[in-house]
């Protein structure tokens, strides 16, 4: 038998594999590992949403890359993979979480949101004449259930997590938070581990190089943290002990 | 002659081979199988639908995984296949439920919305530019002329079942419930007997790894069974005897 | 010169072969062949249409699988092939024929009704992006004309019959017919005379295993047999003597 | 240089081969080839259309087999090719004229009938996604310039005929006519001749193997020939002596 | 290098050759070059189009055949090519004739009717899922301008013409005419003009074997030669002497 | 790796080759480069449109062959490549510049028309299902900013110029240009340079040969020159001495 | 494995390769890269943008080309690609700069403006039946927030750049500003460090030759460069001392 690659199977979203597989998703999924490392983590008080920065080049704003977005004031997401399918569905997020409040006068949950997007890239994945989004989102937040934590794939498949990770490296770093991450952390604790779990990929560790957004469950107000804050966040981080990053 | 892979009888969905298969169809039930284990069982006093959660990670939170759904108060589903694709037919049937109620003023008839779902299959087994559904579902409430159970496939065919079974294992569960089921079960030996027969297959017992739906005849009501009372089920089930897995 | 399948002169509806032919529709008609049997007769006083029911599993409820349908009080159809195919063009004659009492406040002839079926399939042939229905069906029914009798296959052709078979085994069933059916029978020596045509093919001679629907000249209404029915008339059916079934 | 079967042209409708040649139009009409012999002949009183009708199986209702059609009161069509397809032009024919009737309060002439067909079956070879119409007919009938009688093919060609042939077997049967027919026949040597001419390639001479459609002059007005008429007509036919078949 | 051919750039209207060759227009083309023979003549006091007309069987009524048409009360056309193709675009000049007088209360120019004509053909040549027509026209008529001769094909390109021809035997033709056609003609001596250079290629010297429809200056009125005009014309030519015929 | 003739990035507009490259846009330019010799020229007080026009054949109206067109009553444009997507193009110009004057009550700028047309040629190299415009346009008028001569080519691309030419034979005509032209010239002695730079490709010097428009700055005004005007200006060329034509 | 060429995963926007490379978007990259060299710089006091111009011929007029365009008062932007769809996105950013005002009575900032430029520009890499834009920008402005520097690119990704530079040459100037750019500069010296780097590529230091164009934080007002000021600034460039060009 062919290959799938040989036979075709991999040219079209509307294309079912012989073993049932959507090769054309898959495939967007490999940009989504090829993206920049990013961290979601559910803590006792809230939810921290975190990113890697890549210095593309000296002269690129650092300042003007944005991989931890706010989409309502109690929900953000990160994303990894194609930063301009991740700004679509951002934008996507942003106006649904508009019109539930116009239409119901209250906040969406978190999970109504990731279902919304995770909808849309579904129907990415059915029809003929597009391609699947390759991105995935880990979108956070605090609503009446509390912290909540969801992560969705270009298959349009979501689920909830205490913890996630994606893009490049994030094996590793799944693999430390699975050791490290506790359900009774506070955000505090959380962005320290969110910090020393990037630390195993990251290019640096200078302050401008993370992007992090928590939502507080007590204020249910989402912000990014400053780089004064990043700053003293990562030396305490340090004084606590990062891990060591494998030898190549 | 050709083989179907060779000849691309299998590329498109409006496409028959010369024996009159629509491969793409075939394909989409190979993204069933591999699915994980689902059950549905009639009952004298009710239905019930139960899945096995497989632990996709030690940070995932099963709850938000979710395999048991409900349709309509009278009125449940259990999923196997690609799990986007079931959440757009369950919104579907959830939409067409309601829709019934405001034009007729009372419930729809678990058959209409099996039938429902199913004629949406369809026509995405017959029109261009589409794929159809990497989904089976078992349906399963309690209207008017009792309990009734359904199973819906990637074709748009369905069928009225006593018991059946759906994803990996199912094969197994299957010969199982051929020999134990009996018509006259009522819903506790019913739940007993699906956690029996799901034990064949599933990665572990512990009640967080079930997810089991039961509408009951006389309240019409579908509701999922709460972690405790499944973990006295899963008691009471070790206690009569599970059935034996078969060595690999 | 290459054969229809290497030159792929059979890949879509909108091409014909150099021989004038449509691959598609032929290969449609395999997808009827391959289902199950299924017979109608012209009688004196009505019209019987019936199927066998194979017992796809023990858990399978027989009643829910219909191969005989009501489309109006009047008229209705028996069908072999792709069964959601046939639900889809069922519910589509059941739906002209309410428009036709609508619009012209009578019952519409079986011949009518028979067209616009064939008429939706025959487009479903020549216009690309879509496949052929999977589907041949036997229609008959009583109106102003009396009882009528017809069959229609995925070409959208029609014709009238006294008496016909589709699906596996159907060329058995067919010689038989030609050499016993009479068109002064009645109704209840055309089941009976249904019942030994099937039994050549048939898995079981059990009541459950055969769907038989009548529409009597008299009362010009559409009725399934009961069980109990169909129990005494196979048993008069076996004592008039089965024909042979061929050896394997 | 590749054939064009080799080299593709014969794949679309909209595709010309390098010698301007339609090749789907050409394969449409090979169709037509295949079908029922089919005659019409323009008398000095009248038209007269005739096919006939092959025995499909000993069960089949030979009456319910339309050749010849009714078009509007003095419009009559007898067709050749895929049986579906003639039905889908011969409505939208008989639709034409009562359109026209609306419009002008007055019939409508053959060759605008003949017009309005010619152009739906030319639209249908000039834009993609479609087939040809796989069907030839030919359209008789008196208007106001008196009897009239046209063939139309699937190009969407029409031309006027004083008599015409389609079908297997219609070189024979034209070649007869070419040597027979005589302008100032009345419909009565007419219907003798066009019985003669397809006793050249009938399978049975039995009057209900036999459809003749007239339109006679002082009536303007279609009618079938009956069973007795057909009988007496064949008798007299073979009285006057019946060419001698063709040997294999 | 590949040929056109086997590269494929002639398989679609939307795609160019490497050398800006549309090869599916070229294709178009042939198709006018297989038609019979057309000509077309501006005389000092009219225009005159002529087409023979080939006896495609005894049995076909020439007076049916149509390849020179009215359009206006004072524009006329003659056609080659795809008859079917032709007498769509007849009917749409016709169309465009009508709506001018409506709109502007005066009767069309002869070049803005071709314009239109040639708009729609190019349209044809310019955008996928059609095919060009195949057919070119020649357009004569008297306006406010005088006698007017043009000439469109299949690409849309319209020239006007002193004289002109289409078809098979056109390269004959169009010798013959470019050496005796003189401005100063009447239309009488055009129609014998006409006969003589048909007389080059044409099956028959009968009358009804021409068709001539003439546009007189002074009534600006478009009309048919009758049988008899004919006869004496095509008289009156052989007097005058025939042109030699090439020996084959 | 392949060339792109053999990859198929030359087969659509819409793929881009491996070097950014539009295959098919190329092509469309080869097509202009076949067209007839067209020249443009800003002058001090104006603008000069000319065209050689080849002889097609005897017998075809050189008057009714256009190649230099006027869009407004201040704006002209000469064309080379497909005849009728000129056409088209210049209608649409023809219209822009209408609907301009509706809604501001002025003329359009010269630039405003070329953009217009530009950006319709843009579009029909972005969106699939099409082909680019095989056409180059010379445009040329006088507005409020004094003489304007632009050029726009398939791709959609326009720019100024001061001199120009396109068409067969335009590499030896914009040398000669380039050496002889001077911003300084009078229309006058543009007319002569541009009959000059014709000669030295033109088939022949005969005034019916060249089509040439001016825009007087002065008058704002577009005519065509007379063929006494033309015969006078080339007798004038000739006095002052054509260049001499390369020996082929 | 196939070479992604070979596999055709990259002959449509809608197929990912199986790396997750969207390969027509990195073709469309190529025209870029082939463009003409363009710099945008961030200064303390406003924005530079600048591109170098080519001489296409003596006869073109220099000042009809242009690659620094106003988009709004305080807007504006530099291209490097196929200068037809630079148009179509410059046009599309000044009418959102327009509607802007019209719906918030206030200037769009700069982001909002290359925000509405890249989704457009995402739109074309998801979506069958067009290309990709074969574009990218430098976008500049002043807005309440100061001065603003945008980069995007075919894929419809965007960052924040302190200097950037594009099309050919683009890898010597980034090298150069990444050694000699520093972030107090002022607009003057930006603008000879513009000259600088573009004198490392650009084919003449003439003033027409440079097309640069200024956003002064102080009067927020977009104005480009006379010649006079160019002269002026390049001399100076001169007196400070041009770096060395690369021997070939």
């Amino acid at each position: 038998m062919f290959s799938p690659q040989m036979a075709g199977y991999d040219r079209a979203i509307t294309i079912f594999s012989p073993e049932g597989e959507l090769y054309q998703v898959r495939y967007a999924g490999e940009a989504v590992k090829r993206g920049w490392a990013t961290v979601g983590l559910k803590c006792s008080d809230g939810v921290v949403l975190a990113a890697e920065k890549r210095k593309l080049g000296p002269l690129i704003d650092l300042n003007s890359i944005e991989k931890v977005y706010m989409i309502d004031t109690h929900i953000g997401a990160a994303s990894a993979g194609l930063l301009s399918d991740a700004r679509i569905l951002i934008d996507y997020a942003r106006e649904q979480a508009q019109v539930y409040r116009l239409l119901y006068d209250e906040q969406a949950d978190v999970e109504y949101i990731t279902k919304r997007i995770s909808d849309l890239e579904q129907a990415y994945t059915q029809h003929g004449g597009v391609r699947p989004f390759g991105i995935a989102l880990i979108i956070g937040g605090v609503d009446k259930n509390g912290p909540r934590l969801y992560q969705t794939d270009p298959s349009g498949i979501y689920f909830g997590y205490y913890a996630t990770a994606l893009g490049s490296g994030s094996t590793l770093i799944l693999e430390y938070l699975e050791k490290n991450y506790k359900y009774e952390m506070d955000i505090n604790s959380c962005i320290k581990l969110t910090i020393k779990s990037l630390s195993l990929v990251a290019e640096s560790l200078d302050a401008d190089r993370f992007e992090i957004g928590v939502i507080d469950a007590k204020t249910k107000s989402f912000r990014k943290l400053t780089i004064d804050e990043l700053s003293k966040l990562i030396e305490e981080a340090k004084n606590e002990g990062l891990p060591q990053r494998p030898s190549a």
